[in-house]
């Protein structure tokens, strides 16, 4: 059964685990991110984007004031992230930054979206009109629209679509400029994404037209949008284009790249161009592009019907959630090309696990979930968002994780090559700043992966609603009669939605979720609707119940012939009614497939969809020494956190309480254990290594704190798993 | 107590293990490796070592030929490593390979000269001195002898010391020249050796000389060995510049190298020039340099009785030997920079553990050992020749190991570009081949380390006793009334000694060593000499064997006072004389300390002076699913395997013979244990995590044979530690 998200515009988020991280990408990220993409953060590396969007806007002036006579400039590289020579006074008509800096506008733009959607503000209305302005200012006369390009030379655009982010940069225009026109209803940049695709559809295509794709995708999924918002089909067949052709032999890449010097060297596998998309089994390279890659094959699945890529993007799932899936929802073993290591192999200390990747992910999971309703795609969308994407951000909303490692020692983070990708603390900000902007966007829209209502099944019907809905700004606000609306992610909301089958402003279904699903578990659900109205409602059983759950008392096992792939579906018929939903949320110690050889002995703690850790700062150094007793209980930690940090003297009194409040609202647990220490007589020349002895142990409680919560208490170790001393 | 090493050519190796190396070493890696340096080797890389030599030869040629009318070449920078842009027709007049290419042909030679020593050959010598007629041939005429420079243009040399090797291919060609005049008496290649050194001691020094020192250092021991085979004090005085400059301000590598882009960013620890030497107190940067740095250093302290640079020398020890030493003996816990890691960053996956940087950790052992006869420097040289030296070749004597891991997936050797150093078999040879020729130099002159004679002990007679033993063609031959032999390593040996009082080729001591240490840990000590000779010999008590140890049946505690630094004293008087030493060799489980995170809660075996590890091919695929329980017991393994492989049809028939040979010789140990399987509901979704349950147990026999011996049966998983499951 297919379904379309609810418009963000019909839900308010009252959670109090959401609520906080909306509040805090609106109140912190959104305005610091625009001071970053204006190069007015003293402590942060430039951006250079709005920079760029100026010089740009500013060449084209001059090229319509001198119109024959302007000199064109002509493409020469300055490296793939091109700086000032005088870091101080960058000359006004250069591009500097990224190749692909534009899209950090767009991302932005997209969360302001999101966030004007829910939360109207005349002000930030007003600077992202300004922003606005200026980037359409920058579009060249045929409509491309890339600095990069505009500002160095359009003699040599989409030659180096392999490494180069032109269609990258589309992608996310459309995605930002999408997001901006649900938001508040202003078409301005949605056109300029338009004009921009427009042109890429004349160049890219089969015949004498490119037969490119891009290098890191997200075209694809945005040109989906885009045609679903539009209705146009030439964006369908542009982005079907680029998923058919990617893996097509001779590889375009190499191709492109065979006069470089050492000639065919594409790693084709990090671009997931090692395979027609259709033939591949086995998620490989740079995880982000991947999971974007995949998404995109899902909405092309989706809205084309096409059973043989589903079948693909099923496999690919399952190559992912099987083999090479962190237990944090994070993905990407290997640092090196930030990318999907060989199957099982999922170090701790190493591992790359990329914010971004994890959203990417969560896209994938949350179009999967589009096509079929199954519990296995929304229980690692939540596993994903509760604890790799939200570990991005520091409770502050100001620094942010690139990498997302799940066992860090401080030491080796400064003193180890290897491990100089890992850090200890969260980062200011990043001069290739994919991360912070992507976790804004993402929160910005959760309720987009927590709500979903049915389309009609045929694709004819779906391609009228995509059409309709755009006359309505957004997908999935009509709850009609015989439509499903689906409850994917639990998170205190208010749900506004038209009775679609009236179409009157007086018919809104009210729905009320009151979910406490981080202390409790249990789930209120209060309905008010018209008389005539009658829709089904389908809740996710989250698969860390294990199917323990009670509906009004009742007890689960009695709506097993209600229950489809973890959903249980309720008809909502009565005009008032309340639905009373608790599911167990014992805390269980996970272990790890025989397979992953890094976790043999390891166990680590989950609680719901919460992954565990222990920090230093609450078990002391040396955490490798720590041994759980698996067989003793596990303690919910009760210690009030407001007394024990009063004597902290911070600078940032707001923050400290900030972080104090989560912390005290966060479940903490404490698991017996021990501390062991080596002893045994020590061979003579060497005290590294001595003669085994059974060693000498201390008991001791052990602290673990939800994963996503790490590193605000400032620098330490942390483990996701220890080993487990009742194992053997 | 300073002592000196027991000439070659006065100790024939008869151990059962070692002999076979040592043969192994003469009969297949000497003639393989000349094939090599002649670019003979259909399945290796060229070396183009002696194709440089006779371009070189040719050039000074027409030079003298031309006169006045050469032109000389003018250096370009043609790579770290030249390759030719036609493999099969290099052309005849230009260099190859890496800059340190000629190194190849001293470490070869080197290992000639010390065979010859003791095993006459006269084709070997034959072609030995055909080539260093084409070595010496090459030499410029004012002394310079590196043909990268020769052939390249000598307006450049000693212009980048920090990353060409000139004073690298300077010690080299000492070493070499110096072994080959011992083994020979033929002294050709050890004048151009010094003449060589001689040019150098014009251009480096205080003043207006170049102040710089070895980017690679090996020429500091060297100029110290050709000191004290020469007696010219100014090698002395150019080796004490070289360390003694080191790490000096402003650092001579950032002034030479100012201009490059980027300007000062030499990495000075890696080149163990970031302090003056005195200063350093932590082993950093690559392995192989660092100790070959220390052993020249100790050598400095031994020849001129600085205390203050002795005390460096313990320091750089214990820091190695304390904090950044594998248990198998070998260093460098990074491949990035082939580098000494951080303290206690131990990786065994992951770590680099070079074949030379353990040959290294020999040289300085000896070293120390030669200043202060102290087993903690034994105990540790023995470790690193029992273990990881000899696992750097395989029982074939064909392939070799560069790097040394302590775990091996095969898998993740070809699927995970971070462990791509890391090869699950030996290889054949390397383009940078400094590991194959450095364990054949090593292995032929294992007698050096085994046994040193006490010098006087004043620096005087000291210096006197190094004169006189260049007349002697080596030092230590004599064993004088008085002095001391030292016996540091125990192999089956015959020793062949002139009573130095006397000065009469009649009054020969002969010492016969009957060693099995391997398997019963029996010496056999049989002394005949003249009656009025009177010496005393100091045996080491293995730190292994923890003091519990016997003389001629007596319990070793019977003669604590007769112990120093670990090393038994005994004088020897009577004309005939045997001692049977016993030393406890019992099989015991080894931890590492506390700090080493890596090691928490595994074990691994040791016998003796050998560390074991378990193979694929014994003990099943999924080595990490292997758990020791160290309660049991340890049995020795006494199945025959020449019945089992017989059904192997291999091509090399010869070899097979003797892999089966060594390992049948070879102690193999059991123990009990367990392999754990996971079980546990998976949870739904994800078959990858699920929750603990106790997991299902199989009680198996784990089968242990000595590191050394690894990967001499085909690929597989490796692993030196195992969990400990009853650790807790």
């Amino acid at each position: 059964m297919y379904s379309s998200p609810v418009g963000i515009n019909k839900v308010k988020i009252t959670d109090e685990f959401w609520a906080e991280r909306v509040d805090t990408v609106r109140e912190k990220v959104i305005p610091y991110q625009w001071e970053i993409l204006n190069d007015r953060v003293a402590d942060a590396e430039p951006s250079y984007c709005m920079h760029n969007f100026i010089a740009a806007g500013d060449l084209n002036q001059k090229k319509q004031r001198e119109g024959d006579g302007f000199a064109e400039p002509v493409y020469t590289f300055r490296g793939f992230q091109a700086l000032p020579d005088d870091p101080d006074a960058p000359e006004p008509d250069r591009f500097y930054g990224f190749v692909f800096q534009d899209s950090d506008f767009s991302k932005w733009i997209e969360a302001v979206g999101y966030s004007l959607m829910v939360h109207p503000d005349e002000e930030l209305e007003r600077i992202a009109d300004g922003a606005i302005d200026i980037v359409c200012r920058a579009q060249a006369e045929n409509g491309y629209l890339d600095t990069y390009y505009i500002l160095n030379g359009m003699d040599k655009i989409f030659t180096n679509l392999r490494d180069h982010h032109e269609l990258y940069c589309l992608g996310h225009l459309i995605e930002g400029a999408a997001a901006y026109y649900e938001g508040t209803g202003k078409d301005r940049l949605l056109k300029a994404a338009c004009r921009f695709a427009d042109f890429v559809c004349e160049k890219f295509g089969p015949g004498d037209r490119l037969h490119g794709y891009p290098g890191h995708e997200i075209a694809e999924m945005a040109l989906f949008k885009l045609y679903e918002i539009t209705g146009e089909e030439k964006y369908k067949a542009l982005a079907s284009y680029f998923i058919d052709e990617r893996g097509a032999e001779p590889s375009y890449f190499n191709i492109e790249h065979k006069d470089d010097p050492g000639g065919d060297t594409t790693n084709l596998y990090y671009h997931q161009a090692h395979l027609p998309v259709r033939k591949q089994t086995e998620a490989t390279g740079h995880a982000v592009r991947a999971v974007y890659l995949y998404s995109g094959m899902a909405d092309m699945a989706r809205l084309t019907g096409d059973e043989e890529l589903k079948n693909a993007c099923e496999r690919l799932w399952d190559s992912i959630v099987d083999e090479k899936l962190y237990i944090t929802g994070g993905i990407g073993g290997t640092h090196l090309g930030e990318a999907f290591s060989f199957p099982y192999d999922l170090p701790n200390d190493t591992a790359y696990s990329e914010t971004c990747a994890a959203i990417g992910l969560v896209f994938f999971a949350h179009r999967m979930l589009r096509m079929e309703p199954d519990r296995k795609y929304s229980d690692i969308m939540e596993l994903s968002l509760y604890n790799t994407v939200m570990a991005g951000m520091a409770i502050d909303g100001q620094s942010f994780f690139y990498v997302n490692p799940l066992e860090v020692d401080p030491t080796a983070c400064k003193r180890d090559e290897r491990k100089l990708h890992v850090k200890p603390v969260r980062q200011k900000w990043f001069g290739c700043a994919c991360c912070p902007p992507n976790i804004a966007r993402t929160t910005m829209s959760i309720a987009r992966y927590a709500y979903t209502i049915s389309d009609n099944e045929t694709s004819d019907a779906m391609r009228n609603i995509a059409q309709k809905s755009c006359a309505d700004r957004a997908a999935g606000n009509l709850l009609a009669t015989d439509k499903t609306l689906f409850v994917h992610l639990y998170m205190s909301s208010e749900i506004t939605l038209d009775d679609g089958a009236a179409h009157d402003p007086e018919n809104k279904i009210f729905i009320n979720i009151n979910s406490d699903i981080i202390r409790t578990s249990e789930v209120t659900v209060s309905i008010t609707k018209p008389e005539k109205s009658s829709f089904v409602m389908a809740f996710r059983i989250p698969g860390w119940c294990r199917d323990h759950f009670s509906v009004n008392g009742t007890d689960g096992e009695e709506y097993s012939d209600s229950i489809r792939s973890g959903y249980l579906y309720i008809p909502i018929t009565k005009s008032e009614e309340t639905l009373r939903l608790k599911f167990e949320i014992e805390p269980v110690f996970m272990e790890s497939a025989d397979e992953v050889s890094e976790n043999a002995g390891r166990v680590t703690l989950m609680r719901g969809p919460f992954v565990y850790c222990v920090e230093e700062c609450d078990n002391g150094k040396a955490l490798h020494e720590l041994a759980v007793d698996t067989a003793g209980g596990i303690r919910i930690y009760n210690e009030d956190l407001s007394e024990k940090d009063d004597h902290d003297t911070s600078s940032d009194k707001a923050d400290d309480v900030r972080i104090k409040r989560v912390f005290e609202r966060s479940i903490r647990l404490v698991t017996g254990g021990r501390r062991v220490t080596a002893r045994g007589e020590k061979m003579p020349g060497s005290k590294l290594y001595h003669i085994y002895e059974k060693p000498e142990e201390t008991k001791t409680d052990i602290i673990w704190i939800p994963y996503y919560l790490w590193a605000n208490r400032g620098e330490g170790e942390m483990r996701v798993y220890l080993a487990n001393h009742s194992a053997l």
